[in-house]
């Protein structure tokens, strides 16, 4: 009999001994294996963290116990403890289940997360809330080892050990974030769990500590609180303990019953408590055990071999930048290039073996990677940093004050802008631009297909100030990738097609659906020019406002939110230039964030295809018409 | 003879000895008081770098050597003997020195700076450059014991860790960020300054382990270390060199001898390397010794007394904040407050005064502070997060990802929006309605005065959702401040003066300066309305679309930059309406930051005073006329 099907809820995982959580976790991770083969996600984590999910269901009382998973991605045992097997199979796919915790979708889910590094945060908010309110229940953060190297983690656990409140954090420590762990922390962490001097046990601990001559009252003070300790631990984790927290571990994190046992001893203890567990990502599968960074967020594969089912395609954006990047390294010496934690992920794999001087993973640290940027730049060097959109909303104060302030040549490379699909509302690109418009001087560009991507990193690399080019996530459009790349001049856009009637300004690869649009306009006897304005800043004037004047009516195309977007600057260049009497639609995201699916699902939702610009297209036609109709009723009567 | 005359270049320094520099300082500290008595600064942190500084001009050689000022308001001594003596009356004056680190000002600033925490990233940017170029400068960061717990401090310090190439990391711990220290990095500063366990000597610490029994080769490898270490240094400091980080402190920051002894031993030590330097903020200056905080960043003063030379007037909008948070804490048990570090700046003393479990100062951490709001928020109390405009731009993937997303009611209490004055660029707050605005669900408002910010924190507080409210520094309008606050009509504007040719929509307090505008104009004989909009967002779409109706001229003011701020979303509005034909002149900052300087000098250059407006209104009418003009020459050709 299949234990899996009779958990309900977490209180049927408190029935279990303690064999039969270990069945229930071999179980786990076959319909785990089985469902991501299918819908993709991340599996590797979620292997991790079977016998620690089922740990934590064990001894923590949910919901009214809180636990916050950092990132998020590692939560899907957590989901299928929690009354959500049955819908499993519908993960990340449109209206189905989150591939991240959600408060809307489970009362078990206590706060959403997706990007790194805020579940310290958001945990002792709750455990401070907890305190004002004179309750008693539990919060714990679930943490990789990868995700405690963001700034913002530190900050928090700064704070927690100054307040002393009850907080317990679950250090996941897999050695390994989304690819190899950078920095001194991750040095640490190492020798906590090699060092023969690090990894004494308490009790030879205890009998070095009684011969010590002349301890003084804190020495003391330690060798009780080890005394009182629990059996298994055993020295490490000062750094923790010198900001205040009780360190507990290291300890098997596959280990269900000693999890209990120190989850069980973390719950009694008083004060912030970090319980330093360490786990193997992909446990249990061999593939993802092989190649964790393949398996830490796949698309869908053969659960036998592993191997991705994906078709063959063209090239992705991403490795055509990595590859352009190469070329570029070899022109240009004193080019570097920068990521945040995500060299497969960037594309920067190639440089970074190429180049292996010029290339610094700096960890989950987006704010350091633009700083750092600046400095190398003020230093006489080009640093490209390669980051995705969503992440860059980490670090917008270091692209105003470190960057843009002092005019400094870095080049942001914006990877997964716009609508990105699966992982949904967390990680759409959907702000870049107006997080960057708003920065003085900045230079901004949407490359139409992979081949203007290239031109266009040659662009910002040869401008002597700070520019972003943002592109997609996933294939190009499949245009042939000949030449050199070549600068193109600032602020120049492109016209794709002649039309009288109305023109279409579409930006990055949203110029080929605007262009099928224009097509069925034309079947329609509408004659839509479509304009590839290249950039969003600065803008192409001459090229807008000829197109103003020839058609009088606009219909800019983007995929991202409209305040404040490519329309938007339209509207300001028109305004700015006195130019009234245009009719502009602006087509976009209206006011809301954009949930998990099929990116080209998503795009039909949000009217961004060759259907929806048509459409939208007539409804800015007959706009026009409409204001025109009512101008003429208007001079009809002044007339009158 | 005055020394200080003699210094034309750091060079001269370095000719000093050791008594010669003392006196130097003294002269030093007297030239501090006497120009910041005039010109107002952040007197205290810099009477605390003296020796530091002179100290580091001693020993490196700058502008070969980079010296990066964390912050950068400790660089006044720096100024001062780097040329700028005879520029140093014009301190923070318009036109005159910065109060931070230029590039543009002085080819000894290697770096600008003016946020917290950004010295060691951009520090080990120059480092990685100075070793890709085969170099061998030294690069120093000075970073204060507060701007350590910025998180991006961490970060950059784990990469440097990890990395090993040299770096000086100066910690100039004065016990006291803008206020009292927070954390548990900060209680392990004191206890390394305090505990006698940490500050055994080198010497007894030798003798220590020597009696260890069966001591490993790691430990043997520390002894061996510290065998070879600097005579003065003690024990402490394993926090810092877990990271990776040579530690050498805590050592005197007012004993000039010593720091060149130190630092020499720092340039001379391989890989990264942290100096633990103790300085008294306002050291030699009785006043600011004793009240160190108010001397951080102060007007012009009596240098005999040290009391403020100011003048009265209205309260500040920051003083009638912190009155009606008090007022609102008395009504609403739920209601909480945030600082990042800020509690006198943002007026939250008397809160946090008054409701002292509620109130919470999480340091220099702004990410950190949204978060925490957020998870404060998710367990259902109702935060408050004071923060200056400019710091703000730290947590802006915080207040998208962490409270947006899951629509929060969390208030964002935005001190500082707008042109802030003689902290100039870094610190000006013309950002955050571009940063705001692009955020699905965010409600944004901007009082006209100190009597509507307290009904706007009414409104914010009592909104079931993120609200932020902007006002700026400095005093309030002067109006009576009776009455109980009272939430206002969400999306709702008011109409303060009525107008048939243009209708005036003036941000914030700007609506004093509209209506002043209008007078003037209706003395040229152009009746103009003053619409105060109350809501960037949302927008009041019925008055605004009114009055386009109305007078077909719309003149938007605000004290922000153009791209994206409120004059953008009011023409998004118009074209989202399909409301051609109608002149929108938006009257706001270029694409450029702005410098440092009197506020009203500010204002006058960016035209945002009444003459400014009306001198754009008058411009906007002469545009609609002429596009009226050509309209009705098109009409005649038509109608030809």
């Amino acid at each position: 009999m299949n234990l899996l099907d009779k958990i309900r809820e977490p209180a049927d995982v408190k029935k279990l001994n303690n064999t039969e959580l270990e069945k229930l976790a071999a179980e786990i991770r076959r319909e785990l294996v089985r469902t991501v083969a299918r819908t993709g996600g991340h599996l590797a984590p979620n292997l991790g963290v079977v016998e620690l999910t089922l740990a934590l269901h064990s001894v923590f009382d949910l919901p009214r116990d809180k636990i916050i998973w950092d990132v998020g991605h590692q939560c899907y045992v957590h989901k299928i403890l929690t009354g959500r097997l049955s819908r499993f199979a519908t993960l990340r796919q449109y209206g189905g289940l989150s591939g991240f915790p959600k408060r809307a979708e489970s009362l078990y889910d206590a706060f959403d997360t997706g990007h790194s590094s805020t579940s310290i945060s958001a945990a002792l908010g709750f455990a401070l809330a907890r305190d004002l309110k004179g309750d008693d229940y539990q919060v714990v953060a679930v943490i990789g080892d990868g995700a405690l190297t963001g700034g913002m983690a530190f900050e928090a656990m700064n704070h927690a050990g100054h307040l002393k409140t009850n907080l317990i954090v679950i250090l996941n420590d897999n050695e390994m974030s989304i690819s190899a762990p950078v920095g001194g922390m991750a040095a640490y962490l190492s020798r906590m769990r090699t060092d023969p001097m690090y990894s004494r046990s308490k009790e030879e601990l205890e009998n070095l500590l009684n011969r010590l001559p002349h301890v003084g009252p804190r020495v003391l003070k330690v060798i009780e609180r080890l005394k009182d300790s629990f059996k298994y631990l055993v020295v490490p984790g000062m750094l923790f303990e010198e900001l205040g927290f009780t360190y507990l571990g290291p300890i098997d994190g596959h280990n269900v019953a000693l999890l209990k046992e120190v989850l069980q001893r973390a719950r009694a203890t008083r004060g912030p408590v970090l319980v330093h567990v360490i786990t193997t990502k992909g446990k249990g599968y061999r593939p993802a055990e092989v190649n964790p960074g393949r398996f830490h967020g796949i698309g869908p594969f053969d659960p036998e071999t592993g191997e991705p089912l994906k078709k063959e395609g063209p090239p992705t954006y991403t490795s055509v930048f990595g590859a352009e990047m190469v070329r570029q390294g070899e022109k240009n010496s004193q080019l570097v290039a920068i990521t945040a934690a995500m060299p497969e992920g960037t594309g920067l794999m190639p440089f970074a073996r190429r180049f292996p001087k010029r290339f610094f993973d700096v960890g989950i640290a987006e704010q350091h990677a633009l700083t750092l940027a600046a400095g190398l730049s003020a230093a006489g060097f080009k640093p490209v940093v390669a980051i995705y959109s969503t992440f860059l909303q980490r670090a917008v104060d270091q692209v105003i004050h470190d960057i843009a302030l002092m005019g400094l040549p870095v080049v942001l490379a914006i990877d997964r802008a716009g609508v990105v699909g699966e992982d949904g509302e967390t990680h759409q690109g959907l702000f870049d631009l107006a997080l960057l418009r708003c920065v003085p001087g900045m230079v901004v560009m949407a490359p139409k297909d992979e081949q203007e991507l290239r031109h266009m990193l040659a662009t910002a690399i040869q401008y002597n100030g700070p520019a972003a080019l943002r592109y997609p996530r996933g294939e190009g459009i499949g245009v042939p990738l000949t030449g050199p790349a070549q600068p193109l001049p600032i602020g120049k856009g492109e016209v794709l097609r002649q039309g009288k009637d109305v023109a279409i300004l579409a930006l990055g690869p949203l110029v080929y659906a605007a262009l099928a649009a224009a097509e069925e306009l034309a079947g329609r006897g509408i004659e839509a020019a479509v304009i590839n304005p290249r950039f969003v800043k600065p803008l192409d004037a001459d090229l807008i406002l000829t197109w103003a004047d020839k058609t009088g009516c606009l219909v800019t195309v983007e995929e991202h939110v409209l305040a404040g977007g490519f329309g938007s600057a339209v509207l300001e260049l028109l305004a700015a230039m006195g130019k009234t009497g245009v009719r502009v639609h602006c087509l976009g995201i209206d006011d809301k964030f954009v949930g998990h699916g099929k990116a080209d699902v998503l795009r039909e939702h949000l009217g961004l295809t060759p259907a929806g610009i048509a459409a939208s297209v007539q409804e800015a036609l007959a706009g026009r018409k409409k204001t025109v109709a009512r101008k003429l009723s208007a001079r009809e009567i002044s007339g009158g």
